[in-house]
């Protein structure tokens, strides 16, 4: 058996089922082995960062890591932005990276980079194999550390001598060890502070503490307590809808997140860090809590949060209490398009178990509070900052739902442009994908930034910020790439197209002019 | 004066006057530098691969480095792949990375990265600038590395708060140190394997040897001794057509290149590496050179060649002997799309002056022997493997000549997916870029690869190979960004429309099916 036939069975034996694949010379036994042994389903992203950003929303839908197939460091770092985004939302993923033989690799030949520097300014675990009879059970580690709670980036460095080598052996699943336990001490102290000031506390939310069991806890503590309910801006993957918290993010502008926080004298943390600014601004502090806050961390965003959740719900002796009713599911919306009847008509018409990728960047910052009362979903956001995750989340969530739910992915256009190519993939694999590019032809989230600067922006900084000349027809893109797709210019004509394209299997795209 | 604006003033005080750029907030305050200080161009690229690809194509053309404007870390990511290449052909950058403020990095805001290490994967320079009065000389020690003969990546990040806060000082551009110069010795060296051997060597050129002036000295060299001479697979820029040597490179096969190379005993490397395989396979050696050859290192690729090759002139007492006629241009071709007809085809009709962005990978292996009596012209290579970089380069390219040239894309079109946002940016820029996909449907070169390993693909393969299902269609794409475009399916329609598209001034696609 050659390397890269142990390497599939083992990944296979771990339950990586799936592979995000760009693969170029250098990986043609892998190749081979994935054609050669069943069972692995190969996906193809024409651009890397369609690729890693697809295993991303795949982790983040099927709770396992998928693998990814990339050629080098070059392929690589077109993929590292959405392992940033992927890192900072916690998602778990085995890179497997083809190079080059290890005895070519002092030639310096054409594609040769620093591989193992690149992986490592994203992954929690990289380990370059050196023999065929070691690679197993390199494989077997590397799933290992992608599924430690809650979940990481591995990178397998594959070089084509060890994928070709003879001498491979299969390696058994490793046992992924227990998260880091909380001390009961911890509880007993942020119990207190609940007890004593919970009026004036604030539980900030992130990772599975905003899934819903993890709701239906915090509720209760809220309940018990008076303390109110936040997540993080940075939360990756909130669980919202009927039956769910009616709950907001922290905001994303300064201003705003430290007047929302400068109530609180106490900050609980649970799976959350400390709030500060996504960016620093002249004269602005870095941090969004009050100097004075005292902040208790109840859960790292690397300890699991329901049995610190529930010891505190007994040490608060928190009565039963169940999330209320959100309300009738809003009414889609007519007449021209607005940010609060896009969420509104998503609302209303999203189906049961929908997933929204959200990339709506600046248009989208005021969604959340026309959508409580939609059917329960899982709602995504892009929690590394880095643009271009929209449109290849959406695709990697479908496949990772099995193309069992319809993904609804509101997708703003600058940041869609950076992986358009992640259509292509939805029209080859048949994803139950809706995309609803808001097409507004500007950054206009940085238009919002350069006001900051105190100053309008004139002709050479528009020629930067403006993406009107020419004008983009996301129609056109879309059918370059076998996906059906029609303009709207209102909220019913908007409505029509969501309604006729959740009927329908396959994707179709909404180009909205806004 | 803030640093933004040091920054500003000194780049253009060192000639450095086209800025490549996709901004974010981080980079308000330099937009605004760039806005307000008159002097610069800015070009804006949908996606950070497309701008750094335009910097290098640039590069080749203008012989002075543009700079970039890139986004934090990640922005730097989406971008490595077209620096690795820019690496590999020797081109001049200057990178410009925003980043957060110095006193932001460590609360580890969501974009935060390793920003440092990426830049160092494809960077001779990198420097962080952590004062506003020191970053106008960083500037220029930037510009300075970035202008080292024959061209080098430099990358100067920025962090906001450098950019926004006063105190900047303009610098005065610094002195470019002269290239190592190459001993007598040597040059008694090589003239003497000439002289005794000439029959049994080769001149391997690359970088500035394959120029127009140092082919006029090589003629009269190989002329002189009877040595042959051809050039770096991965000369990343030769001068061709009439008036030029009929040069070949050295095979991209490696059993061809090794055939090629056997006769040889003696390689003199003129700016060349010695030739090693793109890749390794089983049982194949590493280099393409017998064993038994002895390699002569005339210059390095850092050092300047013409003073090296005109001393081996004068050493040889070479007689003066022009580079023979190429013969009459070939006729277009007509039938169904060959690789010949392609070739004789953009041979009939390129105008003098053009330059040939050549990224058509498997396609276009046999294109330069039916070339070399087209009007003199340009023709770069994508130099470091990482594919994605013939339409940046082209759309480049097309500003470094002032728009002035004709620019012909020869492009496949699984690489063409890479980066094909830089249609756009040549509809914005109005320039005048001919693109030709070569649409295969499929990733060919690996379908090729994928025999060497001694097996047929089966589904699964062809599943990550082929790129037929969908189709793409490239005159949709093209038309979504503002580029006019049609499909030709006969070299008959392909000649009409690159007559009709060489006679007008912007951008035109034209899909052809192969």
């Amino acid at each position: 058996m050659n390397g890269a036939h142990s390497l599939v069975k083992t990944l296979l034996a771990a339950g990586v089922d799936t592979c995000f694949a760009n693969p170029g010379t250098s990986e043609m036994h892998f190749v081979a082995a994935l054609d050669q042994i069943p069972g692995m389903h190969c996906v193809l992203g024409l651009q890397e960062n369609v690729v890693t950003g697809m295993a991303d929303g795949y982790y983040r839908i099927a709770r396992k890591p998928a693998c990814t197939l990339l050629h080098c460091g070059p392929g690589l770092a077109n993929g590292l932005a959405n392992l940033h985004n992927a890192r900072r939302a916690r998602s778990g993923i085995v890179n497997i990276v083809g190079d080059q033989a290890t005895y070519h690799r002092p030639f310096d030949a054409p594609l040769t980079a620093d591989t193992d520097g690149l992986a490592r300014t994203v992954s929690a675990w990289v380990h370059t194999s050196t023999h065929s009879a070691d690679l197993g059970q390199d494989a077997a580690m590397a799933v290992r550390a992608a599924s430690a709670f809650p979940g990481q980036i591995a990178s397998l460095i594959l070089p084509a001598n060890v994928s070709w080598d003879e001498g491979g052996v299969v390696a058994q699943p490793l046992p992924v060890p227990a998260p880091p336990a909380v001390d009961g001490q911890v509880i007993d102290g942020v119990a207190r502070v609940l007890r004593q000031a919970g009026g004036k506390a604030l539980i900030l939310l992130s990772g599975a503490a905003v899934f819903a069991p993890a709701q239906a806890l915090v509720w209760r503590l809220a309940q018990a307590s008076g303390a109110a309910v936040l997540a993080e801006y940075g939360a990756s993957h909130l669980q919202r809808g009927q039956g769910r918290m009616a709950l907001e993010r922290v905001p994303y502008g300064m201003e705003a997140a430290i007047k929302t926080l400068a109530r609180f004298e106490h900050i609980i943390l649970v799976g959350a860090k400390p709030p500060v600014g996504f960016f620093a601004y002249p004269g602005m502090p870095s941090t969004q809590y009050p100097d004075s806050a005292q902040l208790h961390v109840l859960t790292r965003p690397e300890q699991e949060p329901m049995t610190a959740l529930q010891a505190l719900v007994d040490a608060l002796q928190a009565p039963q209490a169940a999330i209320p009713d959100a309300g009738p599911r809003p009414e889609a919306a007519t007449g021209a398009p607005t940010p609060e009847g896009l969420a509104r008509t998503v609302a209303a018409l999203m189906p049961e178990g929908a997933i929204v990728s959200d990339e709506s960047i600046s248009y989208g910052r005021g969604f959340y509070p026309h959508t409580h009362a939609a059917a329960a979903h899982d709602w995504l956001h892009l929690a590394g900052g880095a643009i271009g995750d929209g449109m290849p989340v959406a695709t990697g969530a479908a496949i990772g739902a099995g193309k069992q739910r319809r993904v609804i992915n509101l997708q703003a256009d600058g940041s869609a442009m950076y992986s358009l190519q992640s259509l292509w993939t939805q029209a080859r694999e048949q994803l139950p994908v809706t995309t609803i590019v808001l097409n507004n032809s500007r950054y206009n989230i940085l238009i919002g930034e350069y006001k900051g600067v105190g100053a309008t922006p004139g002709a050479t900084a528009m020629q930067m910020l403006d993406l009107g000349n020419p004008s983009i027809c996301w129609v056109k893109l879309a059918g370059g790439m076998g996906v059906e797709a029609a303009r709207a210019t209102s909220m019913e004509e908007c409505a029509r197209l969501m309604r006729a394209s959740f009927a329908q299997p396959g994707p179709f795209l909404i180009e909205l002019i806004i």
